[in-house]
């Protein structure tokens, strides 16, 4: 009964929320053999001011925004 | 200092986290034998979008809500 | 649905552990309103030398071992 | 650069932990657009002994093991 | 490449964040020999009302705000 | 009440250890304000194989070991 937490830059559209549960569900399910209907998935979304990496704020990295299409 | 993190969908009132932390700290210190003040807990919310099983997006299957009653 | 994670010294029984999942369980249970056989909980156990207070390692701070008794 | 935490029941072979993070990863790059090399999969495997729904240790309901075909 | 993830009450300002992971990068960097580019910080902000300690709701105990001053 | 998690490959010693937590507290006291006691900083040790960046295990991308010097 796996259970999945994705940790993403906050603004998804509940589409790509549904397409990445969808997937990650699949992807889990066919790797280790487990029934799909036992794997829990948690999206956490973070603000690009609660994110850094190299010591500097994402927010003051990328601007606004996430993704790719934000950089 | 045992440290307790209780994922819930967004939506409950003050009272019940109120009851909710109070049960669970108690729960934690009876059992492995710890003093209550050692307790901590940390209530992670989740909207219903942001919580799959199955697959799904709570959202689409559940609608709007948290909890039982909104089933 | 809720997912509950303790996070506590290593070394308890199976009998503590069986005390404890059961404990919170009904602690959520009731406090929330959910079903029960909704709820899972997950123990992760921490070595003494990898949990820290005040900037002390706690296997510095308390020796080994774990809980009340240890101290 | 999306973080994701796979929580599983101990036991899975590296090559299972191989497709698992392959899988996941393009889940994740197909589903919301990033690079496959932004992201990041981490493995938490539990004892059933420290995993519990419904009140009940894993261990005293499935038994030894893990995935389907251990129960 | 480390992820460290830090639990705070809400409501610190960005300058404080951007100490905050800088500081923190550092210290990790320094500490275990590890390049700061490989070091993600992610900040998980929690309401008062969200995090307890013997039992009792933050917000209850220490009223609203956060932080030494707040008391 | 600051909670840190730190998550590292597994293999550092105990003094690093220590350093890190104490560099870790210190940070996190001084920039935004809080006593050092009220830090509570979690070490989560990853074998190599339960770790991946872009698809690939560490395991496989790195060999055995951590850190700088394994690579």
């Amino acid at each position: 009964m796996p259970v999945v937490s994705v940790r993403i830059a906050r603004g998804r559209s509940t589409e790509q929320k549904r397409s990445l549960v969808k997937a990650i569900t699949d992807a889990v399910a066919s790797s280790i053999d487990v029934k799909p209907e036992w794997v829990t998935v948690l999206i956490e979304e973070y603000e690009r001011e609660n994110w850094a990496t190299g010591g500097d704020l994402h927010s003051d990295k990328f601007g606004p925004g996430f993704g790719r299409q934000a950089r």
